[in-house]
């Protein structure tokens, strides 16, 4: 499976009075390296929503081991693989540098999911095989 | 017009490194002060979109001034009216309090609307009289 | 160990375009829980910091467990005790309900943390004994 | 004075149940403009603070207008210009576009504060020359 790699800009309103990131957002940018992992491998969000009529790949489990701070100013690296597809999950790794310093490892379990047919709510779905291919590389 | 208030709790991740609110935060607050207005009139968000068929009030034009800061462990009071319906839009005044102090003043006009006929976006359109109704008093 | 609760107000601003909650503010809201349960505890976070000259409890680790979405206009429970008391990190669990509907599931290991001597950054230091007896009952 | 341009890409996280970006995001994306500028000016946030012992340009009236609205997995251009420098206070202007489409026009008038000489709080304080003369061209 590929990685794919985008760098993060650290913004004053990303950090708390401690003046380090406020950690909620350390998930939110690794949802957006999900997305962009999605796009680099040729399918963006968009495009798998259109094009096979998903809702979206909510999140069943996730979580995050924190090593060291960053703050405003600071530009890191977040690198991103898929490293499972099952039936209809599949689970992501995120590693957050600052320079050569690992800083955050994070990992994402989603699931695939459509509208119910009866239209009350969402059901998981199975990951189509083409979809699959494009991170087999 | 009636005038609603709630109250909302300053946590620590709503600060930056000066110590003090984001301000982006207080637009978030104010928007749910709107909801909650709604709420106090006897109609709920939720409630307005599934018996109208309406997709929300998005912004056209807000602002706010700031007037002193508040940071985490504040616990702020926030008075909202709207002080004019027009046939699809509608102002919105909210006022912050810490205690008696007036912190933040901020406005919001909005406009009420639906999916387009041809389903591709969105239209304004006629804020039923009912719903005018629950907010003169 | 004793366990608190409080109530969270789910938002339109807090959900995406699947309209349910964007799992990053779940974090965000167990971070409030913490801080509360501290509150409850007798010791407020601000109260905390300017007592023991802490900078804050930073998060070592966290993770969370999503069993069903939540979305705006709902009305959440969220329970939290510390599981475990080290010399300078603690755990804490969360449990998120929306009726008798366990939610959410999430965890925290968090460390206690100062100015380090030389001013250049934050090192760990002892959970004061008192301030681990105001959870032991 | 110049013109600083940067390009926002626009998240799932982003946007809100009506598929469109939930709008205090815009104020947060704004603030990383200004944030932007000054680095475009050869004076970085961090730096701005450190040289000068200022705490931070907090905001004293902001606001913004609404033309169209933006969606995940567009990318969008945001033009800052600072349009004037009082003794302590600075007025921007914000001009967010899709493709040619100005899509949201945003204000600030901010103001530079730093540490009261007591400690308690924050007051404003004269924007050095230097600082000035860095827009100026």
């Amino acid at each position: 499976m590929f990685t794919s790699e985008r760098v993060q800009n650290i913004e004053w309103g990303d950090c708390d009075p401690a003046d380090i990131v406020y950690f909620p957002n350390y998930f939110r940018w690794f949802d957006v390296s999900t997305a962009h992992h999605f796009a680099a491998a040729g399918l963006a969000k968009p495009e798998l929503l259109k094009r096979y009529g998903v809702v979206g790949f909510p999140m069943v489990d996730t979580g995050a081991k924190f090593f060291a701070p960053s703050t405003h100013g600071d530009e890191v690296r977040i690198e991103t693989r898929i490293s499972r597809f099952g039936r209809s999950s599949f689970d992501v790794e995120h590693r957050l540098y600052r320079g050569d310093t690992l800083c955050v490892e994070g990992f994402e379990k989603r699931v695939l999911v459509k509208q119910s047919d009866d239209g009350n709510g969402i059901v998981s779905c199975a990951i189509p095989e083409e979809v699959i291919a494009l991170f087999d590389r």
